[in-house]
Formats: C-alpha cells, sequence, structure tokens
C-alpha cells in the first residue's frame, strides 16, 4: 500500500502546496450554523470508510453540509486555500474512497436527506445524504420502485451510490446506479453549481455529462442532488436454490440460463462462503456442496414458474446435486438474507482484503479456478459470492488479525486476484470503485493511453486537484 | 441558420487557421488503396445527411476508412493540416450532425461493416459502419436481441447510433443505445487509438469514458468499433391500438398505463399524422380520430394478455372511442409498419424539419397542445409522431417547397417548439442529437455554466477543434 500523502500529492501534478494555516474561521462563517466540526474526536470519527485502512489520514476539519450552498462554499474555501477535499455519504465505502487524506477538509452529505416522490413522473428527487432504502420506502408508498440493491442498501446513501456506479442483486436483469440517474446536481471544483439532466427519460442534448459524473468518485464534482428513475413495483419474485459439487459447474450453469432467460437475481456462494455463513448463523445449508446457486424470477403471472421450472430444469441438466423453489416470497428471502450477510459471516473469520472484480461471464470458471490456486499458493481464504450473472464476484482474502507476515501475504493475493481478472477480459472493480484501495491496479486495466485520457479530463474539471485526491485513479 | 463557415470558425476558439494547400498525396499515401476520393462528383455525395441542409459546406475531400488503421491516419493527417474532419456513418442522420463543413474532411466509416457475435458473452462486436439491422440479424442467428431500434433501423449504422445515443420504439421498457454500449474503441484527435470497456457487463474501474463517448456526435473522438450488449430473442408481442378523440386524452392515457407496468411499446400519433399516414398508403385508420396510441407487451406467457387486457381497461376508462388488440405479431407489426412509416408519409406534403423534442410524461397534453397553438400562430402544419411512453416526440413541421417565406414561419416554429419543450421541463433531442440544426436551442437548454464545462471538456480533448467542428454543442 502506498502511502496517504504520497497518494494526495500524485493525484494532480498541478496540485499547489496547500496553505499551512487556512481561516477555518472564515469557512465557519460561510456556512448554516453548526456545520463545521474542528474538534480532534469529532474529526477523527470521519477518517474512515468501511475499509477501515490504517493508512487513512487525518483531517483538518469537517463539513456536515446541509444544502448545496454549505458544499459550494466549502468547495470554494479549499480551491482558496488548495485545501483537498474528501467528499463521504454514508461512509459506507468498500475501497477506501472517502478515506481521508492528512490535512483534508471531510465534506460530509450525511444530512442532506430529503426524498420527494413524484408518482407522475416516477422519479425520485433526492439529496445526496438520503439512505438507498429511504428511497425505495418512499418510492413503495406510491406502488414504484427504485431497483439498484447493494447488499448495503440499507446504511450506503445515494450519493455514494452515484459516486461508485453502485449495483446489487439485482442488477442481472435491471441494471446499475447510472441506468437510473436521470438527473444530477453537482458543485464543480470551482463552485459552480451546474443541474443536469432531469425529469425526462430520453435526452441526448450535449455531451453526455451527467454519465461521467456517475462512478467519478467524487473527483470532478460533489454531487448534491439527484433526480432518480422508479419503475412500478416488482412482482413478488420466485426462488430457486441449487446445490452443485464443483463450483465452476454452477458457474456453467450461470452462463447457460442467461442465454435462456432474463433472471432478476443469479447469486452464487462458494464452499467457503456456504460455510461461513452456517457458522455463522445456521440454517441449514448444504456444508458439502462445491458451490450454491440462488436465483430467482419475477416474471408476471405464470411466466414465473415457467422460468423457475426452466432454471430448474439447467441446473439438473447442468449436474445439480439438489435443487429446491419457491414461490413464498418469504421462505426465498431467507436465502437472500444468507446471501446479503455472507461478507459479514466472512468477516468473523478474520481481517479481510474484500474484492470486486468482475470477468465475461463465460469466464467465471476460469477465474474461481484461478482463485482457489491463488488462495493456495499465498497460503490465504479466499471465499467468494458472487453477483454471478454479471460476472461480478467478490473473492474475500481473509488472513488473521494483527499478523503483518499475513497481511502481506493477503495484500500479495488481493493483487493477484486483480491481475487475473484483467487478464481474463475483466475489471479490478464492478461496483465498488476504485478507491484508494485499488489505485495501484487500475494503470495495468485501463493501460497508458486511457489512464492519460482519464487525467485530461480530471485536469479540465479540476485543476487544482482538490477534488478527492488520491481515490479513484 | 447561422451559415456552416461561421459555425467551423466558433466551434473552438483556439481552432487554427487551416492549411490552405494540405498535401492530400501524402494522406492517400497512409491509406489503404482507394480510400481517398477528391474528384468533385464523388465528393459532392458525401455533402449531407438526411437533412440535406442547403448550408451543407463541401468537403475538400473524402476518406473512406476500412480499418482502425485509417481512421488513426486520417485523424493524424487533418490534425497536422488544421482540417476539420466530419466522421460519417451511413448518413441516415436527422440533425445535420455529419453535414459537411467548407473545406473538411469527410470520414466515412461505411467500409468498416464487420460483425461478430458472441453467444456465450452475448455480445456483438461490430464494427462502426455496420447497419443496426446487420447486428439484428446476426443476433438473431444466436437466438439473441439487440433492442435499441431507431425507426431507421433499416439504414442507420451502429456509429451513428452511438454518436447520436440513437433510442427507437422499444426504448420505453429496454432503453436506448448508450445503455447497451459495453465497450468502444475511439480514436482520439491525436490519432490515439482507446479501447474502453470490454465484454464485461459490470465495470465501474476508472471513469465512465465510455458513456461520454455516447452522444458526443464525434466531437470528442471517432467511434471504430462496439461492443453491444445483447440479450434473449423477444417474445411475440400482442398489439393494442385505440384511438382518442383528443390528443391530451390520448397522453393522460399514456401516464395511467407507465405507472401499472412497463410496455414494449408505447407510440402515439396525432390526428394530422394518421391523416397522412391513410393519404400515403391507405389502411383504414380512423381519420376522424384525434389521436392514435399504438402500444405492445411482449410479457411472458399468459402475462402478455393480462398486460393487453390492463391497457385496454386504462384506454377505455380513459375515454378511448375504440380499441383494437391482437395478438397475431403480423397483424401487429401491420400497425407498427404504419407508425415507422409516418415520417415518410408526412414528408409528401412539403418540405419538413424535424423535431425531436422530449419532456417528462406527464407534460406531454402541455406540450402537444402548446405545439397546436404554434402551428397556428406560425401557419404552418405541424403532425406529431411520438413515443409517447418516454416523453419523445416528432413534431414534424412542414412547409411548401420553395416558398422563402413559408420556410422563415417554420424555422421560426422550429425554434419555438424547442422553447416550449425546454420551459416544460423538456429537451431539444431526446434520440437525433444536436447536430448542426438545433445548435443554437443548446444554451437555453444547458445554461451557461454547463455549456461552459462542455466546452473545457471539448478543449481536453481536441484542443485544436478538428473534430466535427460546428456539430453537437
Amino acid at each position: 500500500m502506498t502511502t496517504v500523502s504520497k497518494d494526495a500529492q500524485s493525484a494532480d501534478q498541478t496540485a499547489t502546496a496547500p496553505d499551512p494555516s487556512p481561516d477555518l474561521a472564515a469557512l465557519a462563517a460561510a456556512l448554516a450554523p453548526g456545520a463545521l466540526l474542528t474538534d480532534p474526536a469529532g474529526v477523527a470519527a470521519y477518517r474512515f470508510d468501511f475499509t477501515a485502512d490504517e493508512d487513512a489520514g487525518m483531517p483538518l476539519a469537517v463539513v456536515r453540509a446541509s444544502s448545496a450552498a454549505d458544499v459550494q462554499a466549502t468547495v470554494r474555501w479549499a480551491g482558496a486555500h488548495g485545501i483537498p477535499l474528501v467528499p463521504r455519504g454514508a461512509g459506507s465505502g468498500l475501497s477506501g474512497g472517502s478515506n481521508a487524506v492528512d490535512g483534508c477538509v471531510v465534506l460530509s452529505l450525511e444530512r442532506m436527506r430529503a426524498v420527494e416522490i413524484d408518482p407522475s413522473t416516477r422519479t425520485a428527487v433526492v439529496e445526496a445524504g438520503a439512505l438507498n432504502v429511504e428511497v425505495k420506502q418512499a418510492a413503495a408508498e406510491h406502488g414504484l420502485w427504485y431497483p439498484p440493491d447493494p447488499s448495503s442498501y440499507e446504511i450506503c446513501s445515494i450519493g455514494g451510490n452515484v459516486a461508485t456506479n453502485a449495483g446489487g442483486l439485482c442488477c442481472v436483469k435491471y441494471g446499475v446506479t447510472t441506468d437510473y440517474v436521470l438527473g444530477l446536481d453537482v458543485v464543480l471544483a470551482d463552485g459552480t453549481l451546474v443541474r443536469l439532466g432531469g425529469q425526462r427519460i430520453k435526452d441526448t442534448a450535449g455531451l453526455s455529462l451527467l454519465k461521467l459524473f456517475v462512478g467519478s468518485e467524487g473527483t470532478l464534482g460533489v454531487v448534491t442532488r439527484a433526480t432518480l428513475r422508479l419503475v412500478p413495483a416488482q412482482q413478488p419474485p420466485a426462488t430457486l436454490v441449487a446445490t452443485f459439487d464443483d463450483v465452476a459447474d454452477a458457474a456453467r450453469v450461470v452462463v447457460a440460463i442467461g442465454a435462456r432467460l432474463r433472471a432478476s437475481m443469479m447469486e452464487l456462494m462458494d464452499q467457503a462462503s456456504i460455510n461461513a455463513v452456517e457458522d455463522h448463523k445456521p440454517m441449514g445449508l448444504d456444508r458439502d456442496a462445491g458451490a450454491m446457486l440462488l436465483a430467482q424470477s419475477d416474471a408476471p403471472g405464470a411466466a414465473r414458474g415457467e422460468e423457475i421450472a426452466l432454471m430448474e430444469q439447467l441446473c439438473s441438466e447442468g449436474g445439480a446435486r439438489e435443487c429446491f423453489t419457491t414461490t413464498e416470497p418469504d421462505e426465498g428471502e431467507l436465502f437472500v438474507a444468507a446471501r446479503r450477510a455472507a461478507i459479514y459471516a466472512i468477516e468473523r473469520r478474520g481481517t479481510i482484503m474484500l474484492e470486486d472484480v468482475g470477468v465475461p461471464v463465460p469466464r467465471l470458471p476460469d477465474l474461481l479456478t484461478g482463485i482457489a490456486e491463488i488462495a493456495r499458493a499465498c497460503d490465504v481464504e479466499i471465499p467468494v459470492v458472487a453477483h454471478a450473472g454479471d460476472g461480478n464476484t467478490h473473492p474475500v482474502v481473509v488472513y488473521p488479525p494483527g499478523d503483518a507476515e499475513a497481511r502481506a501475504r493477503a495484500a500479495q493475493a488481493f493483487s493477484q486476484v486483480m491481475s487475473l481478472a484483467i487478464r481474463l477480459g475483466g475489471t479490478i472493480t464492478g461496483e465498488h470503485g476504485v478507491g484508494r484501495l485499488k489505485r495501484d491496479a487500475l494503470p495495468e486495466q485501463l493501460g497508458p493511453d486511457v489512464m492519460a485520457l482519464t487525467h485530461r479530463i480530471k485536469h479540465a474539471l479540476d485543476p487544482q486537484g482538490i477534488l478527492n485526491p488520491g481515490a479513484g485513479f
């Protein structure tokens, strides 16, 4: 891992040295009362996102904005003093994208939580700090649905979802965050507030700036508000659970199913994940199975049963040990909850480094086989859970807490898994973002020309390099 | 209309004057044999896209590239000589995006037509000049489907679809071009070929450069190849046709249906369009109806009938004059073909200026009422066809050929319709692009800050301003 200060310096070669004694009183005066936190204990609570990376820096101060005007004032102040800004939503990021850098101001959007549903346009206008679950609940009151569903949907913010182009379990049929963002309010590096898009569904006027900001991890601007597309409420899904001797067999069945129908969920857990969940909260999963496939259909009417039957047939033809189906949503939800809890269950086995690699779906068997080899070679555990229908997997490198030598082996495995995914035509991150933890691996994926293009855009939008330096690229 | 030479000059303030005697022999030598056209008659055939704008300029030469290397050589040569480049696919654009500017080189991708389907990843790797229909046909051979379906799908190229972020009739359920672009090969203004994305479905590594190039109308780079996402073949749709006394009633029913289900098509024709189609090719449409709604469901199994029944009920509750449904795909296709032919039928009534304005769906009645008022005030006909489920409409301003005074009134109406859409929270273009014809209206929609941001990105990627000057923004 590189040090944070090096990250911050290298983010933009034109970054100027920060003002050594910036006028925090002026910042406080420009903000709503109580927005600025400077006491060390309060500030320290904003050092980390969920990665709790020990290399995270110490912020100078924290701004808890309650309006776009607060965000603008903070960005202008930071620009005037050359102070790095680290935007932050709910702090649930898994790649260190909102871990602090030394001397930065953490710009938290947690107080900006308004959610307004417009049933006539089927849109939600949402402040960046609102939680994903809050949007889902507000939409449900109008018979509408906001599909993107990261496993962390109860605790992650829409701003963070936009910053990382977050995915989830339903993406295999319903797409990712960018597919639902119709409009964004963004504060640019010079403090200008721009409004992109709106409540219209199709719009190709001008450059796709809206899409450029989605997934930009706070490096090009600070998103303060999003207009999100809603769809009619999902039909209650039917669920299939199938076990396989071998994880590669399960992966092949995923490919076969995808060629025939669009399942609304297609998740995979390998043996180590199954056992981690059983250890954590026993629910009678088959500990001997090499892999478990969890699929759903939310097709309307009788088609739901037909899709489940076809998936069952393909599992059977693909060598499933056992296959169980249910049309009871509550029973299905038990298995989904187990899948959602898998990362937390695995976390109880040690300290973790969470991957988010993706490959073209037919390369899944090669990826899973290769990960097992890396685990053996580096002498670490790497349980895998996957949004298999999208080829997006979460290998979890586990090592004993406090063991520096084991940590080094884990870091090696973490890096090798990313290289493997790249070799298989894949990506180092499908939905969590590059953040600070995967930044060193990005050039291997993108190559020098795309990295140069990336830096040209960054420089055009943030010439001082104050926006989330060290994150994203 | 501004003159083209002014457009070319104002595209980028740093544009240098073009070399008055560029070395075309050197360009020819850098290309595959036969790629360069310089004879006046051959070159003149590449002046216009479908808009046939009389202000289009005369190219210096035309390059018909047969490889990315040809494209790179052309871009490098143009950069060295300061010559503007106008990229061109099939020339079916409806906004003048590939109309020539004086002294430019038209860079045609028409010879780059390879289409490769990979059924295991469900992707198509497609050269930019391949037609949309060729991708659909190649996918269908593997039981797969490429959804985006502009009405011109039989004659438009994938490169043009990417350049404009093209839509179509199925977008209301299946989304637009950007939703299916997984990868792009792009030649940048300095001749570098970058490869963005790939065959993976979820990928959030680095900035969303892929999405930035979609819809950029050849102003940021030249797309030479696209990797497109395919989905399982569509189920045969059932069709509903309903007529209404008033177009606003029909628009309200569109809103009501959208709140309950996701139709796979939701098109609307007003009285003038219905009559234009009947005049052109009689098929017994109700000439007295104020509007006709054409909807389809492709839901699987019995759900298809349920969706059609629900739509029928909502039409009836919404005051439909008549309602007809069919599960016969051929019968339904007759109505869809009538809808697709509407623009061509309207074109027989005079010279046209084709709009592509969109509004939030509930604003459709206001838009349609307002367009009727503009038609009266400007004394022109403005029949309307619409992808109503998306709020995307095609008002067609019709005026007598060769009548300069009528043309001026038509241009006024064209401009007023765009302003109306903007006032209703809409866009000047949902799927055709800004091109050269709508460029003057863009600042009114985007505002000065977003225009400035757009120019910063343009300048970062094309500092000489050689890529499609005068188009897009």
